[in-house]
């Protein structure tokens, strides 16, 4: 573990991915309070909506009134999702609201075609598109490719066509690939030969690691990716969202319990981890059932006071 | 990772630390079937019950009648935790029902006097006493060793104080030690960092890892435990058990996500994955409330049929 990072970079996407699998639609108003909380605990980046088409995901339907009313400090990075070339249009009323975007594809066919009924070709092209215009408006892309862990149709998806995907992408314009593991398919020894193969193809690319928890192994694939040399994760405040498959299976990692396990680590993250839990418990409440998180339940690890 | 061992060996403890902190007892009757649904599974070694006082702890003042109830494989080693003499004579007349025992004490001195009464030295003299009297007796002796990675009272134990420990149980008579995650305190780096220790000082011992969940980074800390060498790790189905403290937290990690992640790792455990899950779903059933494994809830890696 000697070359682990000291440093990482945490993106928050609970109020993209998180809110976005709700079923009971958010007043606008708890999410502009709830970002703004996320955006006191020393976060640098934040998912904070996305321009999906608002009869498909009424719950973001407020993106623009989001994006707008959220007072966030100079440092944060404000990131929104962009399925495609209309979203794009529709984001850029707001462009002075934010400084990148992200764009998602799966490394799986078969995903691909059942999440956005096209062709993983064709996506690719419709990204192209979508940075292409992102970047001609001075903002920062990230490309996310879904189910590079895995595909539940498929199972597991050749490195080098998941690679084959992440260039295409950086020739694209993204500065950084995001890999998902949609479904909790990854586990530690694929994901350090995953990023060991990764860093030495897109040596000039950020790397990002987005784990899900659903078989509990989220940050045990956490550990693998930094002893790879990975220092940049996606997670979700309150452990909300990710893909709900299999049905009642958790998705997203938790940021508390990253963060909790970064600090032990002795690795920083600009992160107040006690700030960070009030959001939790804030989101908690909002949502009105326990979350899965587990640092929101046990508490920073501490002493003296038990 | 090349270091990584192809086999491990897990300790089943649900049918003891699992059953000993539920709250309702457990018919006896149920608590022999899910034991029996547990040695068909593969597992190798089960820790069965405990002779604790009947008046303390009612949930396992069934002991005597499990242990010459259960019918397990020949390949099974039942275990049985021995808190003091007292537990030996009355677990002695089933003698021939176990082959090994464990007994336990605190790194921390707090702890040790919150959790038994007694210093460590105390503690340390008794183990001395029942170890020598159950060897006599041709029974294998586990020492565990709670709070080895942190005491909520004290804090991070020095790791020197813990191998010394360590050492006047193998002194004593133990040819396994385990080191028990007892709040949840312990991260990957001090994982990999304290096995290096132990095995550089305990070298003809089996070093055996115990941790629990509390923070989320239970197979994070699997993982690095692997890294350094580590091959025998004890877990519990369907998550059940571990020290309720903070209140609300989880307890051990759940036998069926450490066996899904090793599986997937390609390490080989002999545990037949989807039996286990059968057991856990029983012991789900007998409970009446969800566990918190996520094995449990998401099944097993698998693609195809989504």
């Amino acid at each position: 573990m000697s070359s682990l990072p000291t440093r990482v970079l945490i993106r928050e996407v609970g109020p993209r991915d998180g809110f976005q699998n709700e079923p009971e639609v958010i007043a606008t108003a708890d999410k502009v309070r709830l970002i703004e909380m996320l955006g006191a605990t020393g976060l640098q980046r934040i998912e904070v909506t996305s321009f999906v088409r608002p009869d498909v995901i009424p719950q973001l339907a407020d993106a623009g009134e989001v994006l707008s009313s959220v007072s966030l400090p100079d440092g944060v990075s404000v990131g929104v999702l962009i399925p495609n070339e209309r979203g794009l249009e529709r984001a850029l009323p707001w462009r002075h609201r934010f400084q990148e975007i992200n764009g998602f594809l799966s490394a799986s066919e078969t995903h691909n075609q059942k999440n956005v009924g096209r062709s993983v070709a064709d996506s690719l092209a419709g990204l192209s598109r979508v940075f292409a215009r992102a970047r001609s408006e001075g903002l920062r892309c990230e490309g996310v490719i879904s189910t590079s862990f895995g595909c539940p149709y498929e199972g597991h998806v050749p490195v080098d066509r998941v690679l084959d995907i992440a260039a295409a992408l950086v020739d694209a314009g993204a500065v950084e690939v995001g890999f998902g593991d949609t479904t909790g398919m990854a586990n530690p020894v694929q994901v350090r030969s995953f990023f060991g193969a990764a860093r030495a193809r897109l040596s000039d690319v950020e790397l990002t690691a987005h784990f899900h928890n659903t078989r509990g192994q989220g940050l045990a694939n956490v550990l693998a990716a930094l002893e790879a040399g990975v220092e940049s994760f996606e997670s979700s405040f309150g452990e909300l969202g990710g893909c709900p498959v299999p049905a009642g299976a958790t998705g997203n990692i938790a940021t508390e319990d990253l963060v909790s396990m970064l600090h032990e680590m002795g690795i920083s993250t600009g992160i107040d981890l006690g700030v960070l839990l009030e959001a939790s418990r804030a989101v908690q409440g909002v949502l009105g059932r326990p979350l899965g998180s587990h640092v929101l339940v046990a508490g920073p690890v501490e002493w003296g006071s038990a």
